[in-house]
Parts: C-alpha cells; sequence; structure tokens
C-alpha cells in the first residue's frame, strides 16, 4: 500500500477496501474501453461517511469517482486515474411514505428491488429498461435513465419529489418539488438529472408511485412505415398506451422471426378499466392498413422476450451501438436517410416509437468509424441527439465538440461545474478533459 | 443630465430615453410596492445592442434590469436603484417555422400577438392567464409562465425547444432541446425558467405549438367538496380537459352569483372528435352526485367572464394576494385548514383544479399580516409552494428564510448566479439582498 492507501485504511477502517479484486470490480461500469485504476474502493454506510471522505480527499488532493450499479455504458462510473472510488452499495435502506404513496431510496438500491418494495404497497415504479436488476436509483436519477415506459410515465426526473445531495464542497443540501406550480426561481433539481456525479453525491431521493394497471394487452403490428403507426397512435395521448417498441427486418431475422415486414411494433395497452382497452382494440384494425394481431400472454410474452433479447445477440455479434433520439416525426425519414448512405456495414436498428430514440447497431469488419461518423452528420440534419440514454461519461466527450450544437451548453456546464466543484473533486474525468 | 446619463445618450442616442414619463412608465412592473428610480431606459433593436450595453455597464459599473410587458406582480422588473432598464419592446420579431409548425419569437413579442400569429397558421399556442394582452413572450419564459391550460400543456417551459440567451458577461449562447431524449448532460434551458433576468437576456425563443381543437364544451359542477371531483376528473388523465377551474362561495357571491354550494367548478373539455366529448358527457353525470349542467356558449362565456372577473374585483377591494400550490390531492383539505385558523379577515379562493394552484384574497381593515404569517404556517405543513406562478422578484425575497425548506435552494442558486454574473450586473436586486 502507498503512504495515500494507508491514511486512508488508519481513517476508514473496515469501510475501505483495496485489495485487486475490489479495485477491478468497483472500478469500472460495463463499458470495456477504459482501464480501471482507482486506489481504493469507499462504502460509504451514512451521510456522515461521505463527508469525512470528501474532507479527506480535498486535503489530500485526491478525487472521487462515485459508482451505483455500475450499469453505465460509457464510463461515466470508472476510475482510471488513482481516484477513490465511492459505492453506493451500503446506502441502501428504503422506506414508504403511505401518506403519499411516496417511496424514499438511499442511492445504492437496486431499482428492481426498489420495484418490488413499491408492487408490495400495491404500487407501480415505471423505471423499466434492460439493467434494472443491477442499476442503482441514485444512478437512475443522476443519468435521468429512461426507457420502455417513456411514453406514459416520462423519465426517472419526472418521478423524483425530492433529492439530498452531498455537494463537493461537502455542505448537505435539500431540494424538493412537492406542487406542481412551483415559481420560486428555477428548478434546481433538474442540474442534477444528468449531472453523471459531478455535482456531488445524492443521498436520498424521494420518488412518486402509480397504480398498478389491472389490464393489460399486447399488440403486434407490422408496418413498412413507421410515420403512419405513430400519427395514428401517437398523437392521440389518451394514456394507454405505456410501451410502443419497434425493431427492423435484421433485428427480426436475428431472433429467428419470419420476415414479412419493414418493421416489427410491439405496443402494449394498459388501463384500470378493461372496457377502455376493448374500445381502442375495436378502432385499432379499422385504421391501420398493415396487419394488427391482438397477442394472447403466450405470444406476449415470446415477443417482449425477442425484444429483449435483441441487444443481447447483438453484443455477441459484437456490434458498435449507437444511442440516438430525433424528433418522433422525423424517424422514419431519418432512418431512410441512414439506410441511403449504404455504408457497407450491416445496420440493425431497434428503439422506442414513442418517443424516437432508435439504437442503431453496425455490425462489420471495418468501416464503423467511418460509418458512425456519416451516421452523425445526419443525425444532426435532423436534430437529433447523439445520446439519447445512455449519457456521456468519459466515452462520449467527443460530442460537445462534434455536435456544434452542444458547444454553448459544454462551456455553460463548465462554468456550473467550476462553481459547484472548484477543486474537480467529483468524477473529474467525466464531461470535461 | 447626469455624467453617465450623458455618456449613454452619446453612445446610445435614440436608443436610450431618459424623461420623466419614460423612466417612470419602464421603471417598474405592475408591483406598486416600490418606487421607481432607473437612469435610464434602453431599447436595444438587435443583439448587439444587447452586448453593447453589457458592456456599457461593466465599465461604468451600472447594473440592468430587464424589462418585458411589465406585468409582474413582485417587482422584478423594477429598477429602483439608478439601474438602467433594457425594455425588450423593439426585440419584437416573429417568425413561422413551416416544417415544425414552430413559432420563433424575439423576447418582446406581446403574448397575445403570438397566439393571434399562431392561430393564423392554424395552430394553437397554449399560454393563457389574464395579463396576455401585455406580458411579453420573453417574460413568460424567465418567469415559465403557467395558467388555465396547465392541465394539459404544462407552463412556458414546456413549449420551447430552444432559446439563445446573452449571458451578464456579454457572452452569446445557443441551447436546444429538439428530441425528447438527450442524455447529454443536465438540461440547461431549466436554469433560465423562472431566472427572472438575473442569469441572461433570453433573445430568441422557439415554441412548439399544438393543433386547434375542433370541438369545446363547458361544464358547471356545484361541489361542497373539491376531492370527489378531483378524484373522478384529474386521475383520469385523457387529454380532454384543457382547464378545470374554481372558486369559492365568496367570490361566487362577488361576480352576482346565487350561492348554493361551497364551490362553483368550471371544466372546459376540448378535442378534436365530438364523440369523445360526448362519450365524456355521457358519463360524467352519472359519476358525480353533485349537479352538473352542460352549459350553451352564451352561458359558458358568461361563467368565463365571471371567472376572469373575480381577480379584478378583488383588486378594486384592495385584496392582500397569496398564490399558493399544494399537491393537488391536499387542496381540500388545506383550505379547510385555513377556514379553521378563523382568522379574523374574509378569504375570497379561487384557482386551478387541475394542479392545485390557489390564489388566496384577503380582504380586511387589520390582521393581513398575522393572517398570511399563519396561512404560510399551514402551507408548510402541506408542503405547499408560497409563490405558484407569480415569482420571487424583489417583494417575495422573504420566502428564503420564512420557509426553510427553500433556504438550501437559496444558496445554490446564490451559486449560480455568482458564477454566471460574479459583477451582479443582471437583475441586482431580485432574489437577493
Amino acid at each position: 500500500m502507498n503512504k495515500q492507501q494507508l491514511l486512508l485504511q488508519e481513517r476508514f477502517n473496515e469501510k475501505i477496501k483495496f485489495s485487486e479484486e475490489y479495485l477491478n470490480k468497483y472500478g469500472r461500469d460495463w463499458y470495456q474501453g477504459l482501464i480501471p485504476s482507482p486506489i481504493a474502493i469507499f462504502f460509504p454506510e451514512n451521510e456522515e461517511d461521505v463527508t469525512d471522505i470528501i474532507d479527506f480527499a480535498s486535503k489530500n488532493k485526491l478525487k472521487i469517482v462515485i459508482s451505483g450499479g455500475r450499469t453505465g455504458l460509457n464510463g461515466g462510473a470508472t476510475a482510471t486515474d488513482g481516484e477513490i472510488v465511492l459505492s453506493t452499495e451500503k446506502l441502501n435502506k428504503i422506506q414508504w411514505d403511505e401518506e403519499n404513496n411516496e417511496v424514499i431510496c438511499q442511492p445504492g438500491v437496486i431499482t428492481d428491488n426498489a420495484k418490488k418494495f413499491v408492487e408490495e404497497k400495491g404500487r407501480f415504479l415505471p423505471i423499466e429498461f434492460s439493467s434494472t436488476s443491477s442499476s442503482s436509483i441514485g444512478g437512475n436519477v443522476a443519468t435521468n435513465a429512461a426507457g420502455a415506459k417513456f411514453i406514459k410515465y416520462g423519465s426517472t426526473k419526472d418521478h423524483v419529489t425530492g433529492i439530498n445531495v452531498i455537494l463537493p464542497s461537502g455542505k448537505k443540501i435539500q431540494l424538493s418539488k412537492r406542487s406542481l406550480k412551483d415559481a420560486t426561481g428555477p428548478n434546481l433539481m433538474e442540474i442534477f438529472y444528468g449531472s453523471e456525479g459531478v455535482l456531488g453525491l445524492i443521498t436520498l431521493i424521494t420518488l412518486k408511485t402509480y397504480p398498478i394497471m389491472d389490464f393489460k394487452e399486447t399488440i403486434l403490428i407490422k408496418a413498412n412505415n413507421l410515420n403512419t403507426v405513430q400519427s395514428k397512435l401517437i398523437n392521440k395521448k389518451n394514456g394507454l398506451i405505456s410501451s410502443l417498441e419497434f425493431w427492423d427486418k435484421n433485428c427480426h431475422a436475428l431472433t429467428g422471426g419470419e420476415v414479412d415486414s419493414d418493421y416489427i411494433i410491439l405496443l402494449e395497452l394498459v388501463s384500470q378499466e378493461k372496457k377502455e382497452i376493448e374500445k381502442f382494440l375495436e378502432n385499432i384494425s379499422e385504421k391501420f392498413g398493415d396487419p394488427v394481431s391482438l397477442l394472447n400472454s403466450k405470444q406476449a410474452s415470446k415477443m417482449w422476450s425477442a425484444r429483449e433479447n435483441i441487444p443481447v445477440l447483438l453484443s455477441d455479434m459484437n456490434a458498435y451501438k449507437l444511442d440516438i433520439c430525433v424528433p418522433i416525426k422525423s424517424l422514419q425519414k431519418y432512418l431512410e436517410d441512414i439506410n441511403a448512405l449504404n455504408l457497407g456495414v450491416k445496420i440493425f436498428a431497434f428503439g422506442h416509437l414513442g418517443d424516437g430514440n432508435v439504437h442503431l447497431n453496425l455490425v462489420g469488419d471495418k468501416k464503423i468509424n467511418e460509418s458512425k461518423n456519416k451516421i452523425y452528420e445526419v443525425t444532426k440534419i435532423h436534430s437529433g441527439s447523439p445520446s439519447a440514454e445512455h449519457g456521456i461519461g468519459q466515452r462520449k466527450k467527443y460530442i460537445w465538440t462534434t455536435f456544434s450544437d452542444y458547444s454553448d451548453k459544454h462551456e455553460l456546464l463548465k462554468t456550473l461545474k467550476k462553481s459547484i466543484d472548484p477543486e474537480n473533486i467529483m468524477g473529474p474525468k467525466v464531461f470535461f478533459d
């Protein structure tokens, strides 16, 4: 152990770990492109531990990387330069606020544990994406995680009514917004949504929950054009649609499906009144020229499994993943424009039709980087986001310069970071070089 | 003219005014509790004029107060201490983006002019409250103005897809969010919503517009308890309800109405499909024990006029106005708790049932201040906001200390302000002492 490690051990005892096993496991997130190199892994058990480690880091010129469920894809939680990793793993208490139907979580609560806890209270927490079995609620808030239920429930921030944050100065603050209207200056909780741990550690999160929907149906639509489906379904915001996923024929072939349309669309309807869904179903067949089938529970389960399996199969193929969002009405044209590029790589597209978020997966031996750049050019023309769900972390910092629309935001973010973390103690390599 | 005024005149010529008439008119907003005392009124005609005046102010240790339609109620646009007032009046260009159905406004565009312009394009801009004939779009964004259509369309920020801002440093920045999902750090447009001109001048605003609804109906409900109406109407987010206003029997008597219930509720339904409204109407009578009437257009117009007339009548009575928002489900209990205080003043309550925003008006010869404080105590218990729509300005700065829940927010806001406006050039008396 070096001198700093010895000092850390002396100060924090059992709460800090230095073994290779810990450094390798907790030193990185899912992104494989960076080599972890932390000096220690710290497991705070309460807020005092957090302020203690900040104090220590500040006095010893050390940096802190906050780590939750380590499911990030862009190295936002990877310590590459001798930082102390602050794992929220032991900050995992969860409470129920009966009066307000809200769940109060410490940041290390695993998303699925929170969802299960809420379900046991007869309510629903609509944070749903593929890594919720490992991701943490703190990470969900700090990245404003979205996912399949966005169309009905929005992203994580839409559920938050209050957060406690320990700032990089060690100061603990409480922010909340319990009323729908609150014109007391800007809503400053917003700066922490998507902050990826560079503006402080969120130590407590209060989340709204929602009624469980008693009735659910899944509909399969085979379509050759996404626009018709979108215009017929999405403009009608009746609250029945809880998921609206799509994948292209390349993805469909990959899952072993029979390819007889350009796109597969899977639509989930939920309601507390059966007749609402029935009415919707009555109308839907008339509306669509495309084949529409109502799936029984076995068929539905099979199709949702197929959907979930797509990214796994693509990972096995070593696909290069792009995470794009374009304005919903542009999605069809955007995909046409991408295909018209004739990139010389195979493209697999799947995503969320309700919000314009498409995960483009490129498979090929070469031309990947060139293809990515060409796709980004088309993304700019369509005013799209180059990181819809997965953040910036360390890996995607090139976005600030590649996408000139983001350069002013980057500068402003730097100003905020400097004002809140003048010593650059937290997440020193995230967002900024 | 003093020396600074002479320098200003020399530099800005016809674009700057010093006469008493101008200083009095443009030196204040609607709040009467502050005496205006600006040194000049500046009317920039383009962005260069704005950076010029910032440069001048910075070099000459002068401050700038941004002024839009001057309809604010808390002195946010009142210059009390020799500031230069920057009026956006001549920054009033408006453009249409046909492809995206968006309206692009300079900040001085009068809200009603923007609404009319959008209507001529066959679209709808849902910013609706009593002062839209004078308020400006820039002011609407900088205060995140809400109003009667909040229940269906949200507040002003929910329509914004892009803003240009000239920061207090003179730097011009562009921020936008055109995709529904964009995980490139926090959405920093948020810090300008509700910033009341202290973080920069918003020089260009792009706003989404919405389809015009072909069918509209107004329903009158006489109720003795707001909870039943809320639970039956609001939890059902079907997008048909565009306004849901209420007022109490004291307000109703004031408008000359016959009082036979504790509350009057006025519900506006809109849709592009007549049968959707008809279905809703079919159900509504069964659902309510309370008397429900469908109004014809003449009756509806009369009731909406009555609603709009309430604040005017209360102003004539010199009522003390409180602008509270509580969680929707607490509204009935909140009003009961207020009445149980037996304050010795007459209370008139009206507001927006769809979001929990109630305008409490106190009428009495004395006990106003004592009553206000007691009401604020009850507001805290209900986790309410003491300024739902009207901002902080200079008048409501006491909120930061009266409501301890806001003290951390205040400190953080101060940190942001210092980082963006270190010389405190813009809105020097707003938010902070």
